[in-house]
C-alpha cells in the first residue's frame, strides 16, 4: 500500500530532508511539493542534490489539488503554519514540523512566540509528536504537532528521570550545542560562514528560547507539578546535529538505570554505556539518538549528554516515525539508514 | 537471494563506507570484519556510530573462516593487498577497492608505489573496476580492481572525450580538489583540523601523484596511442568530495554532446545543462557523479567539471556497484540513497 | 607625524580589515568611520572584535568633517565608490578598495560592471594599486585604485613571466580558489556555512568574472600586445586566503629564475624554493604573499602556484602598503605582523 | 633595552604562539629555538607562516648557550618540563608553560597527572602565572608557571564572584567548549579534520580532567575552604578559542557589578553590557578576555560567560603578559593586536 503525500516548505532544510528520507520509503510517494517564493521551479532548480528524483515541479500552495492526497507534511514557518493548517481539507492526515500546534495552551504560545494563536479550534486536536511518548495517541491521531529539536533532545534525556523521581526537579541546567542547520535556511549575518566558522557562542540567553515552552509544558505534565529548568543555547560550526549536555541532582547509577530501562526497547535511542560520551558524528544524517551517562567526582551530580540530527530525529526524520504509526506502518520503516560518517 | 561477505580493513573509511552501503542492501550480509590492529574490539568502539547494527566483532584477518563466504571487499592499504589477496581461496569472488591491482603491468605499478608487485600472476585476472565502462567484464569476472578515487573522477571527464576525438589529446590539464578523506584515517599533520581547516594547498606537484598511472594506462588505451594529462592534486577542508576541474581543447557543444551521448542512460553519472557548476554538496554521501560544461570565452575552450563523493562513487559505493553486476544482482540495488544535505 | 584618516564603508569585511591595520600603524589615525545602514551605531556594536578600541561611532557619510581628514579609505561596493569619491574634496588623498577605477577604460567598466562609468573625469587621475608594480606612481598619487583581490593574486604569478617571455602567452590558464570572505559580508544563499562547509565549486564560469577586465588590461600593458588568460574561480570553505594555480607552457627553472629575481628585493612576496607548495595556512592574516614553481612530468609545462590572504594582501594590507607610499611612510610599516596559524 | 630568550617546545602551537607575538615586541629577542625531534630543521621547515622572520634554525636543547639568555620560555610537555627546567642555569628568569608547576602541592600534582613530581626543590619558588591576579608577585619572580587555558579562563569568571561571596560555592557548574588547538599539534585520532569537523562532544567526563587540580587550588584559596566546581569540558570543531558558560546561584547584577569592578582597569579582560553574550570569533588571535553575565528566568540563577583564546590569553600572550612585567616592561607591550576576524 502506498500513500500519498504533499509537502508543504519543500525549499527548505526539513522540507529536503523529508523528500530525501521519503525517496527510501516503500509506502509513501510525494505527489505535491508546495512552496512560496519559489513556486515555479524544478527540485533540480532548488535542490540540486536531488536532481536524481522524478519528483514534480514545486508549486504555489493553493495550486495543490488535494483530493487524491493521504498525508500532508507541513514545514512551514510558524504563524505561516497555523494559517495553512487551517485551510486545509479535513480528509487530510497532518504532520506539521512547525512550532505552531506544540503548545496545548494558546495563551502559553502568544507568550513564546509573540502573535496571537490563529487557530485555537485545531489546537486540542494536535498529538504533539515525541514518538516515545506519545506513541498510542499518534497511532490514533489525525494531525500530530512536532517537536522543536532542541525539545526533543532535551525530553530524551529529562522525561524518564523526572517520571522515575530520580533528581531533584528544581535543579536541572541544559546546556545546549546546535549545529547551524537548525536556524534554518534563512539569509542571517550569524549563520555566514565568515561569521561562524571560527565563532562558537550562546545565545538566546536568560531562559528565552522559545522551546521553553515545550520544555515547561511537558516537564510538568511528567512531574504532575511545575517544573522549570535552565536551558542556554549555543551555536556551534557545523551543519548538522545537537548536543545537549544536562547537569542533574540525582546518583548517575539510578539515573543510568531509569534512562536504560526506559529506552531499552526503543529502535532510536541508544543509551551508552556508562561513563561514554556521545559525538554528533556518530547520528549525523541518521534517525538515532545516543545517550551518555556519567558520575561527577562531586558526589550526588550527573552529567547526561544526549546527541541527535536536529533534521533527522529531531524534526524530519521524527515527521516520518509519526506518519508510520498514522498509517498503520512499521514505525522503523524508512528509517533505519545509518549515519554519514566522515 | 542473499549473499555472504567478508570485508577486510574493516576500521578504515572504505571500511565504514562499505558497511554502511551494505546495511541497506538486500542481497549482502556481512559475515566477517576484519582488520589487523582492532582486531578483537567490537563495531561499536571502532565506529560508534554502527552501533545499532548487529556485526560480528572485528578479527583477524587469519581467523576467518572463508567456507560459507561469497564475496571479499578488501579494504587495505597497497602492499598489504596483494599479500592478503594472494592468499585468499579461490572461491571467493574479490572486489579490492586498493591500488594493487589496478596497473596492467607490474612495472608500472612498482614505478608508481615503489615497491615491486608481489601478486604477479594474479594481476591478468584482475578487471578494472571503473564501472561504467567495464560492464561486461565486470560481470563476467571474479576479481575486480577498484578504481582510484582521483581518477574515477577525472576518467568520467575524460574517457569519453579522448574516445569521440573531440579534444586535443596533448594539451589536457585537470586541476583536482579532494576532500580530507580521501587521506584515509591516518594519523598525519597535515589531516588535523587545525592545520587543515583554513589551510588549502596543492601537493605531488609536478605529476607524481599515483594516480596518473591509472590515468596514464586507461587514457592511452582510449586513444590507441600514449595520452598524457597533467594532473595538480588540492587538499580542501572538507571531509567528502572530489571535485575535478578539467581545462580542454575543444568545442563546448560537441564536448556537452559527447558527454551527454555516453552518460544517457547511466543511473549514476549526470550531465548538468550547459554552463552549470557542479558542487560537491550536491552529491554527498551519494553514488552520483555530476558533470558541468562551460565555454570559455577564448573560442576552443572548454571547462569540464566532474563532482562526486570519493568515499561512494570514488572507492565503496563503485565497490558495491560492482559487486551487484558480479552477482548478478541489478546495478543500482542498494545504492540510490540521496544526498546528504546540508 | 601622524596623517588623520576617514574610513567609509567601515562595517564591511575589508572596512575591518583596515581599522585592525591602522590600529597597530603609528603614523595613520582613524578620525571617521563612515556606513550606510549602521550609521549611529558603535563600532563594538558592529564589530565586537574591536571594542578594545578607543574610535567614534559609525556615521552617515555626509555627516564627516573632511576638513583635518588626509586620508580616505574608501571600502565601499563598485558603483557606490564612483558616486562617492567624486563628492570628495581636493584636498584629500584615496585609496579606494572597490572596482570602480580598476579599468583605465570606462567602456570596459561598463562591459565588466553592468553600469556606465559615473566618474569618467577621476579616472585618469586613478593609479592602478599593485604596488610592487606601480611602486613609483604611487608615491606620486593623490588617488589609488586598488585592485582586485584574484586579481593582485594572479598578476603576482604571471607579470614577470609575460615581461620576461619565458612563457606562452596565448596558454595561460589560473585555477583560482577562493575563500569566503573575499565574497564581503552580504547576506548570500551559497555563503551560509550550512551551505558551503561541505560545499566547494566553481563560480563565473566560461571568463566571465569581472575581475578579467584587470587581467586583460594589465597583462596586455605589460605584453605590449593582446593577452587573455583563461580564468575559472572556485569557492572554498575556508574564511581568508586566495590560492591561484596556473598552468602555463614554459621551462620551469626560467620561471623561478625569473620570479625569484622580480621579487628578489620585495619585503611581502616571497618565491619558495623550487618544487614547494605553499599554502593558505601560512599566510592568514598578514600582507605576504607565497610562490611556488614546479617543472611538471611533462617537458615544457610549469604550475605555479601563489596564496595570499584576500583581505590583507589582497585588499586592506594593499591599501595600508599603498597610503605608506603615498605619504612618505616605509612601505613596510605596520604590515610586518606574522600570520596567524592555526 | 632588549632581553635575550630561548624558547623551548618550539615546535609546538604554543611555540609558534610564543614567536608570533615576539616578532612584533620591541623589548625582546629570540636567541634560542629548542626542540626535540625537530632539532636541526629551519623554522621555515617547521612553521612556513614563519619563514620571513630571520630567527636561527632549531636545535636540541643541550647545544644552547645560556649564557647571553636572560629569559627561557618553556613550552614543553608536562613531565619534560620539570626534568629541563631542573637543569636550566640559575641566572635566567623562566617562564613555563606546562603543567608541571602550576600545583603547589607535589602530591596534587601526582593525582592529577599520573607521574612523580620530579623537581620538587623547585616548586616553591614557582609563582602561578594568572597575571590579573598574582600581578605582585609576578613582578618580582624568578620563575612563572603559566595557568591552563581552561583553567584561566574559569578562573577569569569565578576568582572574583568566589571572593566576592556573592555565589553559592557549593552549586558552580562550569560547561567548557573547547577549540582543537588546545590539544596541541600531537596525531591524535580526534583531532582529524574529518573526525572533528561534523564531530563535537564532551571529553574528560566525571571530573577527571586536569585542570581540575588548579581549580580546586585556587579556588580554595580564594574561598579561604574548600571548593569543588563541577566541569565538563567539549570539544568543538574550531581552531582557536575557549568558551566557558558558567552557571551560578546569584543575583545577576550583584554578579556582574563584582565582575565589572574586578576588571574595571584591566588592559585585556572586558565584562560586556549585562545581557550579552561574547563569541569567539571577537577574541581570535588576540590577548582579551570576553566576559558575559545574564540573568536565568529562575531566580537566582545567573549565566556568566568567558571566551579567550587559548593559544594567546590561555598561553602564549599569558606568558609574554608576565614576562613583560619580570623585566619591567609595561604590560600591555606587543600584547594589543586586535582579534583576527573573520
Amino acid at each position: 500500500m502506498t500513500y500519498s503525500t504533499a509537502i508543504l516548505g519543500a525549499s527548505g532544510y526539513t522540507g529536503a530532508e523529508l523528500i530525501r528520507i521519503i525517496a527510501g520509503h516503500d509506502h509513501f510517494s510525494i505527489t505535491a511539493l508546495g512552496a512560496h517564493s519559489k513556486a515555479g521551479q524544478s527540485l533540480a532548480q532548488v535542490f540540486p542534490h536531488l536532481r536524481h528524483l522524478d519528483l514534480p515541479d514545486l508549486v504555489a500552495m493553493d495550486a495543490i489539488d488535494w483530493s487524491g492526497i493521504d498525508l500532508c507534511f507541513c514545514a512551514l514557518p510558524h504563524k505561516t503554519s497555523q494559517e495553512v493548517i487551517s485551510a486545509l481539507p479535513r480528509h487530510l492526515k497532518i504532520v506539521d514540523l512547525s512550532a505552531d500546534f506544540r503548545l496545548e495552551d494558546p495563551e502559553e504560545y502568544e507568550k513564546w512566540y509573540g502573535n496571537p494563536h490563529s487557530a485555537k479550534e485545531l489546537q486540542p486536536e494536535a498529538v504533539y509528536g515525541l514518538t516515545e511518548f506519545y506513541r498510542d495517541q499518534i497511532k490514533a491521531a489525525r494531525f500530530v504537532a512536532g517537536t522543536g529539536c532542541n525539545a526533543a533532545t532535551g525530553q530524551y534525556v529529562l522525561r524518564p528521570l523526572i517520571a522515575a523521581g530520580v533528581i531533584d526537579l528544581d535543579d536541572i541546567i541544559l546546556d545546549l550545542k546546535a549545529a547551524v542547520s537548525g536556524a534554518g535556511r534563512a539569509l542571517k549575518q550569524n549563520l555566514l560562514h565568515a561569521e561562524l566558522s571560527e565563532g562558537y557562542h550562546a545565545y538566546a540567553l536568560g531562559g528565552t528560547h522559545r522551546h521553553l515552552g515545550e520544555f515547561d509544558q511537558e516537564f510538568s505534565k511528567v512531574a504532575g507539578r511545575p517544573v522549570q529548568i535552565q536551558f542556554v543555547p549555543h551555536l556551534v560550526p557545523a551543519n548538522r546535529g545537537i548536543l545537549a549536555t544536562t547537569y542533574v541532582k540525582g546518583e548517575a547509577q539510578a539515573v543510568w538505570d531509569t534512562l536504560n530501562a526506559a529506552y531499552a526497547d526503543e529502535p532510536f535511542v541508544t543509551v551508552l554505556p556508562i561513563g561514554e560520551a556521545p559525538s554528533t558524528r556518530d547520528i549525523r544524517g541518521s534517525n538515532f539518538c545516543h545517550i551518555g551517562v556519567a558520575a561527577d567526582r562531586i558526589s550526588g551530580r550527573t552529567t547526561v549528554i544526549a546527541a541527535l540530527d536536529n533534521l533527522t530525529k529531531g524534526s524530519s526524520g521524527q515527521a516520518v516515525q509519526n506518519a508510520n504509526l498514522m498509517f498503520g506502518i512499521p514505525e522503523t520503516h524508512g528509517l533505519m539508514m545509518p549515519p554519514l560518517f566522515p
